[in-house]
């Protein structure tokens, strides 16, 4: 079981690289995580220039010895090599697992766009160095190295689902990344983003004629939301359950994902029990 | 003449409205200019609750007495109550000239791909309070009473325009909102946000089909923006140039637009000379 990790993003330091390694060492024997060099790239914002990156993930992603490829961490820059990305991509890519959140999620709309099976929101190497993080590390390695049933996201219906970051989702929207959600429960969670901010995403992402066809929302945490000056008055699940109800999307609740140690993973496409 | 104010997202003092009338009966003694007691409602984050808004907005645009509606002031929230507005406006309302910007993109959006004929973007009452704010709000009447040529902005090529500001833009693609740009020159200019979502908001609109159809992209005034750590590391321009090329979008250089008192005068649509 070989697990390859790249940066579309921005870098990871050494020290979370060997800390993971470690923590894998231990609990999962059977596992090698290989950290492509790109990972440790700094290059102003990002892991490396928009070449490099795609190049890493292109790299892991064709190569058949990998089983999954593992997003690094998030932060921005994923939207910049998506495309150069997707049509690189051979056939030996569709046969493994992805895994990351947060800004990650440009690509696994497009993997999940062109048909790959095994895409997967949940926990990325950085999150260890959240409180708690440890757990968020184990349970990402649980789903990578054996679906690990306790690792999924509990809420889920039988139908298939999809989860991302409100602002991540909305600035795919109508873009060659936008995933045909159809009958899907789109789980949602946000970071760092005023409650205007979210509100603003909430409008553009309900009054998409495609999104309106999910089979209804459930909203994850949406943490560290900056004070506003004025108080917006509404919380965030309120301004959810707004624009759903606006729009005739059903807001099915919440669901057990967010930039915490607590993500759960959320396998995109068809239940699997 | 008259012109009648409505304010779709955050409230002006009484303070801007008196000196806006002052200004106006100093050079502008033809002009009435009727601020509706809507624009100094505040409920929360807004003008008042979303149907006191609309309420406000749908009674100045249906009424024939008034030749144009001048948007009060920007900030957030014209996109809460954008499609309730457009469902009930009456022929009448298409006679009469709307001018706004920022926050206003959305009802200007919306007008425009609903076919009225009058929709600029241009300086509202509260640019009085700008440094030289009494410019931008003479330029406003100069074109409002008068279609002023000095108030328009001077690059424009002989075919048909629109401005927005970058992010609400970016967040009407897709929506019923989104009006037809194939062959204008689109406009865009930016206020206080981060470069690295000035790059993911270019990436949102560059990647999307129905603006891949304009005839190019001239770029505004970018004001304000945050520091980032690390640097970006490219200007606005050089993000703007970057995605257009990318996209196969012509740059077509600079516009004289901004969150400034300097903001000149695009009207939508045909090119009038």
């Amino acid at each position: 079981m070989r697990i390859g990790v790249v940066a579309p993003s921005t870098p990871i330091g050494r020290d979370v690289a060997d800390d993971v390694t470690a923590l894998a060492a231990r609990f999962f024997p059977g596992a090698e995580i290989v950290f492509h060099p790109q990972c440790f790239l700094v290059h102003r914002h990002f892991a490396g220039e928009d070449s490099v990156r795609a190049e890493a993930f292109v790299e892991v992603a064709n190569d058949p010895t990998f089983d999954a490829l593992w997003f690094a961490r998030g932060g921005y820059g994923s939207c910049r090599v998506a495309e150069a990305i997707l049509e690189r991509l051979a056939p030996s890519a569709r046969e493994k697992a992805y895994l990351g959140y947060s800004d990650a999620g440009y690509l696994l709309a497009g993997l999940y766009a062109a048909g790959f099976g095994h895409v997967a929101h949940g926990p990325m190497p950085q999150d260890i160095r959240r409180d708690g993080g440890e757990d968020a590390v184990r349970r990402a390695l649980s789903w990578l190295t054996a679906r690990s049933a306790e690792a999924l996201e509990p809420n889920r219906e039988a139908m298939p689902a999809a989860a991302f970051n409100i602002t991540v989702f909305s600035q795919l929207l109508g873009t060659p990344l936008q995933p045909d959600l159809t009958d899907h429960v789109l789980m949602l969670e946000e970071v760092s983003e005023y409650t205007y901010r979210t509100d603003r995403a909430m409008f553009h992402i309900t009054s998409n004629p495609a999104v309106r066809r999910v089979a209804g929302i459930r909203l994850g945490r949406c943490s560290l939301v900056p004070e506003n000056d004025p108080d917006f008055g509404e919380t965030e699940e309120e301004v959810v359950r707004h624009w759903c109800e606006r729009s005739g999307i059903a807001f099915l609740g919440h669901a057990d994902i967010g930039h915490d140690a607590g993500n759960r993973i959320v396998p995109f496409g068809a239940f699997r029990a």
